[in-house]
């Protein structure tokens, strides 16, 4: 039976915050600053510190947030009076985008807002990278997402599967995901609920797969018919649009979310991305975690079950690194992953969701994620 | 009006070849070997030579091709055996494939062989870098694409419009590339006519964008609807299935395509593969390329024309020494590349797509494109 969708799934009180109230929250916060200038005050920017150092894991909420740590830039300060510039406009522009219905990308922005102010020989922004934290330190400051600043990155990720969307953006325009071909549907680099609406659905759980040859494969094989699920491949690590759309699918669907990588410190941290968040975007675990994810495959213990030995490869100097790390992470201290971690620095060898082919290419379809799921064979 | 796509627009002989005949091409060559084999002859099998010394430009067709310069490899040689074993076990591989409807990724067909050759302590392949040059091989010796062979790398590029296509191995999907959203559909790695039937279309030209940045824009803007064009992204150097696909568009649909790209010599690299092809695919212009291509911007006259030259950016060395080889191209030859390049490489600037945004958000949709459209001011 499809799942329709009740407004009151989208649970979060900040996700039904719209473009009018976060326009609000910037107006506040200009206020603000225009305030302490006519009081002859130093104005002052207030943002939440970033970094490692201020890098919270929430064990009860199962992701990883930022602390209490603030940050605040003076005008008087010469030190800070480029930046506290480069805040103020970018925030009147966004304002702007707001008020007008506009998005942008952060390559746009920069862009559009790069000159040489009037009078001096100095620009505004000298290149991207000056400008790209700003926009993080205003989406603190108003305690938002850069999707809802109107602002997006380059699009990635796909989705497949029986479930219906609308852009209300464009036309009210409906489509189903199972019904574009085998190619799916790109997934916007913006899906807020506001503009991109889940309608509904009819599986029973959503899969998310590292690569997209490994997409291509299941479609091609029939398997989100035949076993009622969603596809979403993220091509690599996920960018935020494809984590934001998993987990509203998870929110407001109430769907199992399955993770299948590939069986290497890589593929094990783009999980771990997906369900608790990374440490650069830690302040928006909210928006995008799901701290209930599963992990499906590969582990070192399916090379041993499906005799894939000839099909491994060595790791390399970064995954070893990486699984070293990881070792430490406290979300990845349960004994599960804490044992599939030390396999892998013990045997040194990783494997790929390809590597399945060596089977036959309907395998993993017919056989490897059937089992999985029946047996509840997950890490957690 | 909406073009209706009759059969015959699908010109070429090569097109029109489908799974059965290519299926009939592989079996031929390997009988070829068998009869070798049965008169106790050393085996041989024979393609095209490839790399600069037999790439040749074909000014009449307009697009890069392969010279007659041929490659034989032995059986009997100590040098040749491996890779004739290689070649061999991936032409059954494929074989199957066109047999029973299946189509892999160049790294599943490569996992999908890999094995320790019985009583021997050989792998029949080591890496994938052993595999893919095979593949090359057989494409030539059968003289197809590797498409047509029911293999493929990974997908790429977008799709928005007024176009309706169908996926014929897919429930007969049809969906309309104007009605999926903002997002457009994603182009699947293999666009086949006898799978991707291009259905009807209304639309005057297509207008190819670099940037999947600048797709987006365009849409936001409207642009596609108000100037009855179709979009296609490549998001960077176009994949094989983009490529076909413009390819397609161009031949079927008799529409003229637009290239819009970064103005740096990377960006007009881009247009010249999409236009007459790359060395690297030579061999399969007939398929890929697009000698009627026009290109609609960014130059470094627009610099001028539009008072850009605050957002420009210093060109790389990588940048200059790509500039100074396409100087010496045949395909550049022309007046209007040539002074374009040599103004590049005297002002040592480049200026990206987005860059645009520096007049305002929609100006590349209101003023630039349609300008550039009207006064007909194309480099070819």
């Amino acid at each position: 039976m499809a799942r329709k969708i009740p407004k009151e799934k989208i649970k979060s009180k900040e996700e039904k915050i719209g473009p009018k109230e976060i326009a609000e929250r910037l107006k506040k916060m200009s206020e603000g600053i225009v305030k302490e200038i006519n009081a002859e005050k130093d104005p002052t920017f207030t943002t939440i510190q970033r970094g490692k150092g201020n890098v919270e894991w929430d064990e009860k909420k199962g992701y990883l947030g930022l602390g209490e740590k603030t940050a605040t830039r003076n005008f008087l300060n010469i030190a800070h009076a480029k930046k506290f510039m480069q805040t103020t406009i970018i925030a009147a522009k966004t304002h702007d985008y707001l008020r007008h219905n506009k998005t942008a990308s952060i390559r746009e922005i920069y862009y559009e807002l790069k000159h040489t102010i009037e009078g001096t020989k100095e620009n505004t922004f000298e290149g991207q990278d000056e400008s790209d934290p700003i926009i993080v330190d205003i989406e603190h400051s108003v305690d938002t997402i850069r999707e809802k600043l109107n602002l997006h990155a380059n699009p990635k990720g796909t989705l497949y599967g029986d479930i219906t969307l609308k852009d209300k953006m464009h036309h009210n325009d409906k489509f189903n995901a199972s019904k574009l071909g085998r190619g799916g549907w790109s997934i916007m680099s913006r899906v807020e609920p506001e503009e991109i609406e889940l309608i509904d659905a009819d599986a029973d759980y959503c899969l998310v797969v590292e690569t997209e040859a490994m997409f291509e494969r299941l479609i091609e094989e029939g398997y989100p018919a035949d076993n009622r699920c969603l596809l979403i491949g993220t091509g690599g690590q996920a960018a935020r649009g494809t984590r934001r759309l998993v987990h509203r699918v998870h929110e407001e669907l109430e769907m199992p979310i399955y993770v299948f990588t590939d069986g290497d410190p890589y593929g094990w941290y783009i999980y771990s991305v997906i369900k608790q968040g990374s440490m650069a975007l830690a302040a928006h675990s909210e928006f995008l975690s799901v701290p209930d994810a599963k992990y499906i495959g590969m582990t070192l213990d399916d090379v041993e079950t499906y005799d894939l030995k000839n099909v491994t490869e060595r790791m390399k100097d970064a995954d070893i690194k990486r699984a070293e790390e990881m070792l430490e992470y406290p979300w990845f201290k349960n004994e599960g992953w804490q044992r599939q971690l030390k396999k892998a620095l013990s045997m040194k060898i990783r494997i790929e969701q390809q590597a399945l082919a060596n089977k036959s290419l309907d395998f993993v379809a017919t056989k490897y994620l059937p089992e999985k799921i029946k047996k509840k064979d997950f890490l957690e």
